[in-house]
């Protein structure tokens, strides 16, 4: 019995698919231009058990496993390998519970984030973190990627909003860790272990993840800086002022590449947007949110706008939400994710602006500069091969630019299939070996998701 | 050439000490009743290559090592072992740097808590971990039990303000993990591995933190409860109101224990005092002050108060603060450390009054209410073993009282070397088979604490 004959007969009938074109469309998550292989099967998952059946054979038949959400991942870490098999959680998307009393939700890893935030704002919570994705990616590869957002300068990353885990390890048992306390100290942390490892370590079939109380509506500060300096001083001096619930960067690619796509009135003539928010309630909230245009002034500033209601907090954040897509208009496009500490904004930024130019290639800086955080977009002629190459070249010389300023080669998107040799070149060597210990202890003989999220020497 | 011989002969003169009556000062941590060994030697290190070296020897020399910061641990975590070396770490108590641009400052192990945060305050920034016993416990520490505080209702526990840590393993490697970036999704979660694995896996020698921006003064408001129904209902009342900056319980027990040691005219014929503080800056700390007094009010307390003054504020915590040195007055005392879902406070509270009774043993019930982690305190008459015994009873009936209500056998003070019975009772079968995984991986010989922070079928 082959693998795919023993999948077949350890699953329910329908959930083993081999059909080419069904196939075609789970070889690729949303990385654009990255590689990927022909599985030669996609099992749909409807529970835990099903899980376990096909890790269990996937064991048996040293068959590699990629587990899959939503496919809404930007680094390739879904994507398929030739003669492996793709386990996909879409299917397991029930809201087991949600707790107003202990402030918890516990989830089936397909549940889409934003329908997790719509059903905890029905009980007066909020679920925090909100990928750019969150109204198509799920809890499952949020928790594998230990996804980010825009929330993250105030509410953290996925891994602050999760409790406990239910994860199927490679061989196929069922492991529950973590707590549904807030605090807890009993053990090693292994909630935090599996949060990230992108499939590398097992599959999440179960999440329990804190609720917070609703917080009130925002009010958002817009700044037009008339350049990248004046954008990074203000950057600077709002977290001074206080913790804004978002603070976000758009340069003058950006604002122009949404304002061709679809005009609202933004200042094209700037070199760069800011855009902060403050969720405090009440006279507090007003207080914030002039404190923080207080801050874009004193850092030179030409104009600032604050929102008067909900409705116009949430329209100025249109241009932020719009980006990529609108720079999706103008050509091919490459996102790259960097992360560096606070103070070293202002210098990543202008190590972008240089690399660009000498690369000869257009890039949009924009993302979540509250958090160091920027998502560098390379735009080019739809199918220029030279100018595609210009822009991987222009791509991990940002990464190296934000390594040589103490910062990270990802500080959301993960590593998945494109970043293993750049995360060799950022990890101590102890911490790669310790990389691979683990690896080894937890998936003896590789099958999960192989190639992708640990550091490799050469390649991707 | 013995392990002591071949210590001496690896470490600066001074460094390796033997002489009974110092080794007995580094038998216990500050666990009360816990049986300790006595070491072969206390190695005083200086420097991360003092550690490289001590555990290069023992690691050849197969001798158990228990890493020690202040002692101020109260699970037995940092006890001796029999034929052991005690490693301590107190004299590496350098800040080497605090970044106010970046936001993080990097500290040896040995740093006291209350230094830290005098320091972060000179630049107009706050660490946010205080454990009580904050003026004399260790960053080091701290990161080794995954500290907590009376801050993590709103600030989180200490995994939340690590960023990257140096840790020196079983075989002497030298291993940096981590990144200075508040971001960062680069490899597998080292850093929440290594935080909270009371040295059972390696010993911390550096730690980089991440610092806040110092919060405006806070406003402290007292509530009085009736009964402890009554202050179950006010504490939901506060959290569903925000987010206090600390949320504290003291039962009657506890409070007249601090008015028969230092009398502050406090209301010893109520059954307990909440209290609760905000640290939002100017009209928002005031409004949020009142809201949480209408919460406690709503929830039946009969009298309220608020600090005027940030030095009132501060008095108002004083008593929270004298609790354990106050109840310690009264005879030998046994400090447990629960914690359970938000919504089961009220239950666990109700749970502990009914063991104390049943075993006719004096309990004060404070702690961290809003995190539902508390801090039943068993008091018995000095020296009397039957009491100590029906205590040590009830500190177990409780902690199974805490995981049938869907909690942990310890919220801040770690398993050590008295909750490895009550960790294996709460870890779910294939997490105790990851546990010993990870610990076999990452210190095969077993030289790190034995006998300490993992689950054990039997004894402590």
């Amino acid at each position: 019995m082959d693998v795919v004959e023993a999948l077949t007969a350890a699953l329910p009938p329908g959930a083993v698919v081999t059909d080419p074109d069904r196939l075609a469309s789970y070889r690729n998550d949303q990385a654009p231009g990255v590689s990927a292989g022909t599985p030669l099967a996609v099992v749909f998952a409807q529970s835990t058990a099903d899980v376990a059946a096909a890790l269990q054979v996937a064991y048996a038949h040293r068959t590699p496993v990629v587990p899959r959400g939503s496919g809404s991942g930007l680094s390739g870490g879904a994507n398929a390998i030739d003669g492996g098999i793709v386990l996909t959680l879409e299917r397991m998307k029930r809201i087991l519970e949600i707790d107003a009393a202990d402030g918890v939700a516990v989830v089936q890893p397909g549940v889409v984030n934003d329908v997790l935030r719509a059903a905890a704002r029905e009980h007066g919570l909020f679920y925090a973190p909100d990928p750019s994705s969150r109204d198509w990616c799920s809890i499952g590869g949020n928790v594998a990627t230990n996804a980010g957002g825009l929330c993250c300068v105030k509410y953290g990353v996925t891994r602050d909003s999760v409790l406990a885990l239910e994860v199927v390890l490679a061989d196929g048992r069922v492991l529950r860790v973590g707590h549904r306390s807030i605090k807890g100290v009993a053990g090693y942390d292994l909630v935090g272990l599996f949060v990230g490892s992108e499939g590398t370590l097992g599959v999440v079939t179960e999440v329990t993840v804190k609720l917070r109380p609703l917080p009130a509506p925002a009010i958002t500060v817009v700044a037009v800086a008339p350049d990248l300096d004046v954008a990074s001083r203000a950057i600077a001096g709002v977290l001074d002022a206080g913790t804004p619930s978002l603070l976000e960067l758009m340069d003058r690619t950006t604002v122009r590449a949404v304002e061709a796509w679809k005009p609202m009135g933004l200042d094209t003539a700037a070199a760069a947007l800011l855009l902060a928010q403050t969720d405090l309630p009440g006279a507090a909230g007003e207080e914030q949110a002039r404190a923080f245009e207080a801050a874009c002034v004193a850092a030179g500033a030409i104009d600032t706008y604050r929102s008067e209601t909900a409705e116009e907090a949430d329209a100025l954040l249109t241009a932020r939400r719009l980006a990529l897509p609108a720079l999706e208009q103008l050509g091919d496009i490459l996102i790259d994710d960097v992360a560096v500490p606070r103070g070293q904004v202002g210098a990543l930024v202008a190590r972008i602006t240089e690399i660009a130019e000498r690369n000869q290639v257009t890039v949009a800086t924009l993302g979540h500069a509250g958090d160091g955080n920027l998502h560098p977009t390379f735009v080019m002629p739809r199918g220029d091969e030279p100018a595609m190459a210009r822009a991987r070249r222009a791509f991990d010389e940002v990464l190296e630019a934000g390594l040589a300023l103490g910062g990270t080669v990802t500080g959301e998107h993960g590593v998945g299939a494109i970043k293993g040799r750049l995360l060799h070149a950022e990890l101590h060597p102890v911490a790669r070996e310790l990389h691979r210990t683990i690896k080894n202890a937890l998936d003896p003989t590789g099958i999960l998701n192989p190639g992708k999220a640990l550091p490799f020497e050469s390649g991707a």
